[in-house]
């Protein structure tokens, strides 16, 4: 029986790299202020994804435990929805973007994330829900192309770095960080974590 | 040294019962579907309450792993925010309710949650976020006394058995039960999921 | 439905002193040190045990997970064998006796175990498994009776509040201390491994 | 800041491959009838393995809970002590061996593996802890590149797939199945509990 007969190589490595990342993530402390009311999920798809088993997460999302970010279960192919679904959109217009994570957002951390990416010359964007269509509202599974394509419209056509949204009723708002593996995405978000943590100005 | 030197009687039927009424909530499959997307949480205070410290609550909230509720850690006095300070509030009004968890809210569940309550002879209520004055949205802590003093307004100056909350701006909304301790309101929110889940109709 | 309606009053306690029992070992570093090959585990019969039924037991038993004893899942009646029947047996000679724990031994713990019991006022005991009787060896099992006789038999005929015990062919020998409940057997083992670690000389 | 600065690919994908074989472990219900007192450890060696930090773990060994194999912590380099070094000892004698797990080992499997061993044209070894000189028994360290050399020197000069060993005083025997990597090991021990549990004869 052949080493990985139900598991392609490239498969091996994506596991390896989501459970180096979620290490990474369980280890900083700073990141549990950035954990908003619905956890945090961090997300790694094929390229090319098509459907939620394309995407691995972290089954339970990433909660707060004994002070620090806990994984509740392992990653998972499917485990996710929400955030599945924003890395399939996203991968239609950059397929190179294929890991994201969501973590807190209040008017005080927006503006201290635009002030950080424009010091490391990311593109930030912003959305407002406000600006959601009716039709769109309504109809089910229609409101993350339309976020999608909004934060993209709002960066001049590319995808951002991270993107901000603003509540709509019922729905907490929550920042976006993307990237091309979950490794540079935990890099990036437990370097924010540190720094907003500590005081930083950008 | 004496058996229980930093942790009275009381307090070791506490533990005991929270972790019988987890235990039945994780055994629950049906219950997942009732997790919100903030998921929920299970608390049990101490007689009297002052502060979240004097509220059991399960450390890291009541997550969804391998398709079962998955308590993502112990339970912990001081490890609820949110619903320590709702018990808090109620146990003014009524003191023998210690116990209670949210679950998820949507009309439809709202709708069958009134039935419900009206064929077991229990007290449901509903408040209205929209209602919520401009100067209590913004004080910090005040919404929660607002919102079970509405809610108990609402149903006649009496605590009601479960709460129904429309959402506001950036705030998911949950329904709440009630009881006078954690078995009694884990035996109820499983009968609630298993029957709803089932296409019981009250 | 009565909040307790499957779980009496004394088993609730049961689990709460369990709770914080396993709490308390989970968080005391230096017990690692203690854990032998075969992993601790910690036990609390019902009165008057028949059979592991009665006794609650960790789960999967406590093992060391980065560098903490960790109980490596819940308090379950059932949960374990051979420290069920140890308790078992002992409960016919001192019903008082209800909880007890496994952990490492060595002569070098033997000698510090022995003398500090001396300094306790404890009854040490210490069994020779070299002298086990061939036809108790073969019948299935017959060797903790006569362990726990022998035991008893060596201290004069009271139950010892730690036994040590030499290893035979395939078995990992282990020590054990008694007690009335798991909060108190917790409390003692977690200062004999805090003294022991410090080099304390009894 | 590049997504795998301070982790190499090889070790992702080695994380990876671990990742895959603990779950297909923790999902095979017939290994916990081979989960010995101690506890099994899977291990995965980097090439030309020096000390036990050369070795990924599961750290807290693989144990039972709910019925069911549960890893006790997480895949880390340096978790294991005793299957590391005998990882360590074989790979100096055949380098594409870099995994291997230890499992139960009784008269009654030992002839079922030996069986199983011819069928599958695998190489079976025996050794008999009763013929380990003195001197070796007592210098620390020493036993394990015993052990090793005497199952290949048995096996004609060859490294076995499966070892059994015999017990010695204070040690519980178990088996050790040797691969090239751990999901080879996991889908090889899987299989093996699979037919001994429904009691295939080889």
């Amino acid at each position: 029986m052949s080493p990985n007969d139900s598991t392609d190589d490239n498969e091996l490595e994506m596991y390896g790299r989501m459970f180096v990342a979620v290490d990474m993530i369980e280890n900083c402390q700073e990141f549990t202020s950035l954990i908003p009311e619905v956890r945090s999920n961090l997300v790694y798809s094929r390229p090319a994804p098509l459907t939620r088993n394309d995407v691995l997460a972290v089954d339970g999302r990433i909660t707060i435990v004994q002070g620090m970010p806990r994984a509740a279960g392992k990653p998972r192919f499917g485990a996710s929805s929400h955030m599945a679904r924003l890395i399939i959109e996203v991968s239609r217009v950059d397929p190179s973007i294929r890991a994201g994570i969501d973590f807190a957002n209040d008017p005080k951390i927006a503006r201290w994330l635009e002030g950080y990416c424009r010091s490391k010359g990311w593109i930030f964007s912003s959305i407002d829900r406000r600006n959601e269509p009716e039709e769109i509202k309504e109809a089910e599974g229609a409101s993350m192309p339309w976020k999608v394509m909004e934060a993209i419209r709002a960066a001049g056509g590319r995808v951002p770095k991270i993107t901000y949204e603003t509540g709509a009723v019922g729905k907490e708002p929550v920042s976006v960080l993307l990237g091309r593996d979950p490794i540079e995405v935990a890099v990036e978000v437990c370097e924010i974590a540190r720094l907003y943590h500590a005081g930083y100005k950008p």
